[in-house]
Formats: C-alpha cells, structure tokens, sequence
C-alpha cells in the first residue's frame, strides 16, 4: 500500500468506529428518553422515540456497508479486522437496544393513553440506571480499546437481571390483589424485560471489545467452561 | 491463487456453509424437543434441551473464528465475501434461537415441576409450527441460495405476531377468571413470547439469505421506506 491508502485506510477506520460511537449515542437517548416518557406521560417525546428507531437501522445497515467495503478494498489483517469484525457485531446489538428503547415507548404510550390516568407502582429506575451504565460503559470501552470495565459490567447485568425478577414478583402480587391491573401490569413487565434486554446487549458489546483488544473470544464463558476447553483450542 | 490454494478455499467455503446447517438442524431439534417436553412433561427431555444449549454457542464460536481466519487469510471478494459475512450474521441468529429454546425448556421444566400437575391451557402448537416452519425454509434457502420462499418467511412472522397476541389476549382473560393461575400463565407468556422471536430469528437468517443471493440489505425495508430511499444508494 502506497502511504496515501495507509492514510485513507485509517480515515475509513477511524470513520466506522466514530459511527458506532455516534450510534451508540443515539440509542442511549432513546432508551433515556423511553424511560423520561414512561415516568412523565409525555406523549410527544415518546412519539419521537418510536419515529426515531428507523434513523438507527439505517445506521446500521449504513455502517454494515462500510465495514463490507473495508473488507473488500482494505483486506484488512490482525487488528484492523478485529476492529472491523467488532464493528459489525457491536451495530447489531446497538440495533437491538433501539428496538428495546422503541418497545418500552410503545408500550408507555399505550398506558398512558388509557382511560384511566396512569401512574407507575414499581421502581424500574435503578435497573433502568445500571443497564444505560452498562451501555456507556460499554462503548466507553469501545472508544479506549480499554476492557478494564468488564469485569463490572458483567457483574451489573447479574444485577439488572435480579433487578427484573424482582419487579416481575412485585407485579406479581399487584395482579393477585387486583385483577383489574392485569394489563397495565404485563405492559410494565415487558418494559421491564426491555431494560433487562438492554443490560444483555451492552454486556455483549463489552465482550466484542475484549476480543478486540485481546483476540479472545469471551462469549458464554460458562459454556466453554463446562466443556472443559477454550473455544480456539 | 494457485490450484491448490483455490481448492483449499473452495473447501474451506464449503465447510462453514454446511456448519450453517448443521448449526441450523441442531437448534430446530432443540426448539421442538423444547416444546415436545412442554406438551408432555418429560422433565430428561428437557434437562437435555438446557444441557444441550452449550454445544450451540461452541458452534457459534468455532465457525465464527473459521469465518475470521477465511477473511484474513483468503480475503475474499464479491459473492465469496457476502457468504462469509452471510454465515457471521446467521450463526448469530441461530445461537440465539438455541437461546429461545432453552428458556423454552426452563420455562417448561418449573411449569411441571410444580406441585400440582401442569396442563397447558392455551394452544401453542400453531404459532409454533409456524416458527419452526420458517426457520426450516430459512435454512433452506441459505443451503440453496434460492430467494423463493423469503416473502412466504415475511407474511408467515406476521402471522406468528398475531398468534403470540392472541396467546397473550387468552392469558389475560384467564388471569382475571382465576388469579391462582398468574404465575404460571407468565411462564405460559414468556414461552409464546421464545416461539415469536424464533420467527424473528429466522426471518432475519432469511433476509440475509437475499444479501447473500442479490447483493441487497433488505433489512428494515419499512425504515427505508419511510425515509424515502435505499440505504445504499
């Protein structure tokens, strides 16, 4: 490669890894703002939530392309591919906190448009609060090519998934009291699935960056475990 | 290339193409195992499907580490690249379908394990048939890079969206009628829930299927839509 397509190569990696920074972005504001609209009825912010999720996939299907591209032109090698193979991966699942942040809108809007004036009984903040922690901690990681957040991150997805149990007894016991709250309990308990959704994604994006920084491959750690070998071996 | 190398190539494509396969019938018998030990109460069937989801992710890691090693040693171009790129994107899908499975099973194992004996009240046979049919066809359609039954696959998920809401709509009505019934009519929900996103999963194996095939991101077709252009135009 002569050293101006050293120059552009970097340019177009640098471009694919500021957009899922730009991306990343975006989707924690819609899942915050999902999670604002939920508490307060606004209705308007969570339409802008459910209309702005097709800005994200075109994001991806964007960024996706690019990646394609590098492949093709760039042959890229040893860290530059990991980088890329990252890239797609980490989109993927960006996507996916975006479809969560769209469902927990969805579902908000349809509570608060009932006839009856709609206020929340259960506490979904504090697992809300870990799962976008574990997001910007996650593309945090990304944006350093540091893992030194993993470990926590891990631990905080084990919490945000008690955090959703815990919820789903409380709502629980509201339906055996009232039966009448039936519906309005399942729209909350999917909402709190949602955020559940959104702590597995943003853990499945910090385990992109420790192949990418470490060339290991950490998924379903346990699995590997219980078979008694590394998955590269 | 040489001869030789091209063959080794060929071989290598060839390889994680029918790991695809092979990855895909693994994860469809873990689905209707899953829902064969629902219906019947075999608690050693599903102990197997939980046990068996491990054997999954390895396979998800080994051929995605197959698809890197191809990308950085063979760097393939055109049709040869969409193949690879095709099998990263859905060994992703499928792993998460193993996914759904297994929270099928456990989901199944707590229901009959209960004190009184479980029988399922709602029918899930149709809505499920309906995901396990896609999710053959989408496989089928990667094994013949025939882009024939992918409209078939898209007015089939919307069907199994309808079948998951009735499901829900039923629950509902049962909850209210005996509220002794909540906790299991949730597992009940969760469970319609796994099958509907089966046929998310394999609707997306589809969709890349029209990658592989054509070249196109068909992905989010109504987000594109909406935006009034192709996402790579």
């Amino acid at each position: 490669m002569t050293e101006h397509t050293y120059k552009q190569f970097d340019t177009e990696l640098e471009k694919i890894r500021s957009g899922v920074l730009r991306m990343g972005g975006l989707v924690e504001t819609q899942v915050a703002n999902a999670l604002e609209g939920l508490k307060t009825g606004n209705i308007g912010l969570l339409e802008r939530v459910i209309e702005g999720d097709h800005r994200i996939n075109l994001l991806e299907i964007e960024l996706d392309e690019e990646c394609n591209q590098i492949i093709a032109k760039r042959q890229p090698a040893a860290v530059d591919l990991r980088l890329v193979m990252t890239v797609i991966k980490a989109i993927a699942d960006l996507e996916r906190i975006g479809d969560e942040a769209k469902k927990i809108a969805k579902a908000a809007k349809r509570l608060h448009s009932g006839e009856m004036p709609f206020s929340l009984r259960v506490d979904l903040s504090y697992g809300a609060g870990l799962a976008l922690d574990m997001l910007r901690s996650a593309l945090d990681s990304f944006a350093r090519a540091d893992i030194s957040a993993w470990a926590r991150i891990e631990k905080q997805d084990e919490e945000v998934d008690a955090c959703f149990k815990g919820t789903m007894r409380q709502l629980i016991t509201f339906m055996m009291e009232d039966p009448r709250t039936i519906s309005n309990s399942l729209e909350v308990l999917f909402i709190a699935k949602a955020i559940e959704r959104v702590g597995d994604h943003s853990k499945n994006v910090a385990e992109y960056v420790v192949f990418l920084v470490q060339g290991r491959d950490v998924r379903y750690a346990k699995s590997v475990a219980a078979e008694g070998g590394t998955p590269q071996s």
